[in-house]
């Protein structure tokens, strides 16, 4: 029927590549375009544009960076800069600051190696990481990518890389997520949790 | 941590306000925007506003419209034009043409009676509604609202609305969806399902 609507029709397969927009909710969220105030549909359009005019990533770690500031994290005295902590991408790198619990600097690979999805070492800033370790006195990498088979595959990629340097290299703890009963956890990771068990 | 990052705060805080994306995925679409090519980031912006430009509310039926062609609905000639499915919005209404099943034409409300959200009758297409079965000579009115408290208030009300004219007014069945079984189903749908049973 959207036929009959090909502005509509243009809008619908726009959104239809912004990501978490399940195919059943791209027409509420087109109609909720269509709905705004013009001006507030410019505003937004004009924020989307700035953001993307400002915003770039550092040079050096890959976070997002607004051109005329430094890197928060690159630049910050308070930060161990030799600590650096490897996430796929920002909202993981997000997830890690939320907890206030770490104080090192990070790296953004820009993904996880995927070669379904065409993605190899070479599309993401795995040499660059290793580059940073050469050069920066880097003393221990956190290897903190999600618990998938994609992100299991990256740490071993990245870690046959740095197993002859002079880093420590780290992944995150696998177990019982705080909270939760054993009976309602699938059982690799309870698998998990049993033969990483630590020492009380 | 967005403080040192003002562009992308900004472009954060207009996501917040676009339906189905969870507080958690905002950062991811923030940097799907940011990772676009400058080209196809003004690409999108351009086809929002050109939407908003071309597509309008009918002034007959309330759904979308191109502003140089005619309602679907309204001037087809293959529709019976005496039966209107009263939808709370267009995305409702796209659920009842993917059934292929309905042959009438529409009436978008626009909402629902919720006085929490501050909607009232007066904020909806009911006025126009009635106006219709006045002015159209409609022999049924289906009122096709969800399974909510809200759409179930705005169904009586709309029902005591109708009540003295000469127009057939129905509501879609409730009971169990097809393919489920009964020991999954909330307690609710099955007396509904019970209450409301069907002759064989």
């Amino acid at each position: 029927m959207l036929k009959d609507l090909p502005s509509l029709e243009q809008l619908i397969k726009a959104l239809q590549h912004v990501p978490y927009l399940a195919s059943k909710n791209i027409y509420r969220v087109g109609s909720y375009f269509l709905q705004l105030e013009p001006h507030k549909l410019a505003q937004f359009c004009e924020i989307l544009l700035e953001a993307k005019r400002k915003v770039l990533a550092c040079e050096r770690c890959y976070t997002w960076r607004e051109i005329d500031r430094d890197c928060t994290f690159c630049s910050s005295i308070k930060r161990d800069q030799t600590t650096v902590c490897v996430v796929e991408s920002w909202q993981e790198l997000i997830a890690i600051e939320k907890t206030g619990g770490y104080q090192g600097i990070y790296h953004v690979l820009g993904g996880v190696i995927c070669p379904l999805d065409g993605v190899g070492p070479e599309d993401l800033t795995i040499q660059a990481l290793v580059d940073r370790v050469d050069k920066e006195g880097i003393k221990e990498i956190i290897l903190a990518m999600n618990q998938t088979p994609e992100g299991e595959a990256t740490i071993a990629y990245i870690g046959r890389k740095l197993k002859d340097k002079a880093v420590l290299v780290s992944c995150l703890a696998r177990g019982i997520p705080v909270g939760s009963h054993l009976e309602s956890i699938d059982r690799l990771t309870v698998y998990k949790a049993l033969s990483e068990r630590r020492p009380f």
